[in-house]
């Protein structure tokens, strides 16, 4: 072991995942082999937890109750959503001096990255001996120079079995089903429903990401064509669908309804924990196409980054190899980095972890790409492919 | 093997499960090893299928195939809701007596238990030889003279672990969460949210069963206390919530939004597949408690009957062996009868499969005993204790 050069904090920010406390773990067991750190604390709340001094002793943790804590849901040391400015970093650095902490790990988004970057600029700027390192953690899989990142395997996994049995549901009572999933600009996780499709006439029969517009007649279009053809429609839908001005309809809903919108401090607009959107949607299809016809509408919202039992393996696996890598990056002597995921090989799947300057991802947004888009209403065999081994082996389906 | 005495059909009828393919292969299988009945008939969509000969060949399934179904969820022969009266019933006798079908086993809840009743009546009056058998289904657990039905456990298991793992999400980014859960009089998968807790600070705090009236002023009240002292409160709450006069809030809403509900042939209100009522119980909290809390609300809808890859075993099993006993019941000459699950043993948890004759389950509805219900909101360690061995082992827990 070298000798520690202070100590380190760990937080973990914005929205949970499932396996964002594999991450955790992966950074606490890794300075706990190298010590390259003298104690590890773990902040409370994110920022918020280092403004205030809310700090536990994360050192002597033993394997244990750390591979217990891996395989828990949530964030167990608290997340928020604050972004720091000048004053709020000053204060940051006052508690972390009067504990000598001088590594800064952050498992998080692109939000979170950018307020890993901020901290790490303004310590720079006042010269608080800070090394900065960014987790990536996002089930809406928007990190850039990303392959993929750690919380979207396990949330596509949860995806596609809940529309692997819904549209099971849905051939058995047929009907005109409508999911909203998450993703405000990025479609990942919406176009991972397509994996539920294993022949047995499940669906989806249409997917809709943010990446294209939303065309209300055009959808109603496709909802009858395929009716027509199936007598039944599976619809996956995102939560950030929008019109040809970029306005949310979910936002435009909200607007409409409470004659206001909430927004967090990084300036996004709120758009899951509300029945709202698919509430349209279905009475869109009813006043279109009939009010005779069967329609339902369901919103995944929390349990989709939540579920308790529904892990990919491999997201888990990596999302705890990427906090080690922070640590790798850290005794490297790299002076602060978001660790990226890259994929080296397809057959068999590999990955890497690069570091890369905090800069260079912080606060940007990755989108499906448009070549993985078949015409606005559909995903290509290209984007499967790309998603499979990161959701692991899917259940087997039987029918007559 | 006893010489086959007609030939026999199946079908599956109301909301499908997770597990309602395996009570389908019980019945088969059990076929297959006594030969009671030459061909085994699946008729698809219900009695619509008897109805229209819409009948396929399930004979010569094979083990392996058989298993892949029963792993399966939704309804593979598809349901219907569709209610026989006598006119019907008696076009169904034509086709049956066109196949010499003369045993019948119709897999379903309450409402198919009766439908399973009528068919069996008319067939006696009308001289039209036919042993009919109801064989248990309901994710409410609401039939009569059972323990529990298949699908529950499953049903159950999988709100136990979006509570789990929704209260996790909820604990690191801490607010007001409301989850609704399906079931129109009978609260038993409501209450099984009380299983997700498992320590840790873990909830739900609150759980409203439809066996209660909802008193508005006195939910706000509940909220207020628990937010007050754990700042952040965790809701379950069932679709079928309603007020002094047994009017579901869901239809107040659904009446006061577009002027008009659906019902199916049964008169069930539709209450599922709408975000409305979470919605608005999240609206109220924010007018009554402060529009800067976190309010945020999920639908449970399909995802809870339908979703892959989370069954209990227990649950699966029952539902096989239910399939097994009715034509066990067949065997023994029972002349027509719907098999109940009869707890045996608490410790070791065991059961036992008796057929009553239909009338005594068709159409009848059990909620969760009052005894079982804590201040109009929680439910008592008894309901937890009956619960538990039939969702299963849940996932472990850790946290710092």
């Amino acid at each position: 072991m070298s000798q520690p050069a202070g100590n380190a904090v760990i937080a973990q920010s914005g929205g949970p995942t499932v396996v964002i406390n594999s991450s955790l773990v992966g950074v606490v067991e890794a300075i706990q082999e190298s010590g390259i750190a003298g104690s590890i604390y773990g902040a409370r709340h994110a920022v918020k937890g280092m403004l205030d001094g809310d700090l536990c002793d994360l050192t002597d943790l033993s394997a244990e109750h750390l591979n217990l804590i891996a395989a828990t849901p949530g964030a167990t040391l608290g997340t928020s959503r604050d972004k720091p400015d000048e004053e709020y970093c000053q204060k940051i650095f006052q508690q972390l001096a009067e504990k000598d902490i001088r590594w800064f790990f952050y498992i998080g988004g692109n939000d979170s990255s950018d307020t890993c970057r901020i901290v790490s600029e303004v310590a720079a700027r006042d010269g608080y001996d800070l090394k900065a390192f960014h987790v990536p953690k996002t089930i809406d899989n928007d990190l850039v120079l990303n392959d993929h990142t750690p919380g979207f395997g396990s949330a596509a996994r949860f995806v596609a079995c809940a529309l692997m049995g819904d549209s099971l549901d849905n051939r058995a009572l047929p009907g005109i089903k409508i999911d909203v999933i998450m993703g405000r600009h990025a479609g990942f996780l919406t176009a991972a429903s397509a994996l539920a499709r294993v022949g047995h006439d499940t669906g989806p029969h249409l997917i809709y990401l943010p990446e294209s517009v939303f065309d209300v007649d055009r959808f109603i279009a496709d909802v009858d064509r395929v009716y027509g053809s199936h007598g039944r429609c599976m619809i996956a839908v995102s939560e950030g669908i929008h019109d040809a001005e970029g306005v949310p309809i979910a936002q435009m809903l909200a607007e409409h309804l409470s004659g206001e919108v909430e927004r967090d401090a990084h300036g996004n607009v709120q758009l899951s924990g509300s029945g709202v959107l698919g509430d349209f949607l279905a009475k869109l299809i009813h006043e279109r196409l009939g009010h005779q016809l069967r329609v339902r509408s369901d919103t995944f919202g929390y349990l989709q980054r939540s579920f308790a039992g529904c892990v990919s393996d491999v997201d888990a696996a990596e999302a705890r190899a990427s906090g080690r890598a922070a640590v790798q990056a850290a005794m490297d002597g790299v002076d602060g980095a978001s660790i990226t995921i890259r994929r080296t090989s397809d057959s068999p799947y590999t990955v890497d972890y690069v570091p890369v300057p905090l800069r260079e991802v912080a606060g940007k947004t990755r989108t499906v790409p448009t070549s993985w888009i078949e015409n606005g209403c559909d995903v290509t065999d290209e984007f499967i492919e790309y998603a499979r081994p990161l959701v692991g082996p899917l259940p087997q389906i039987g029918s007559v």
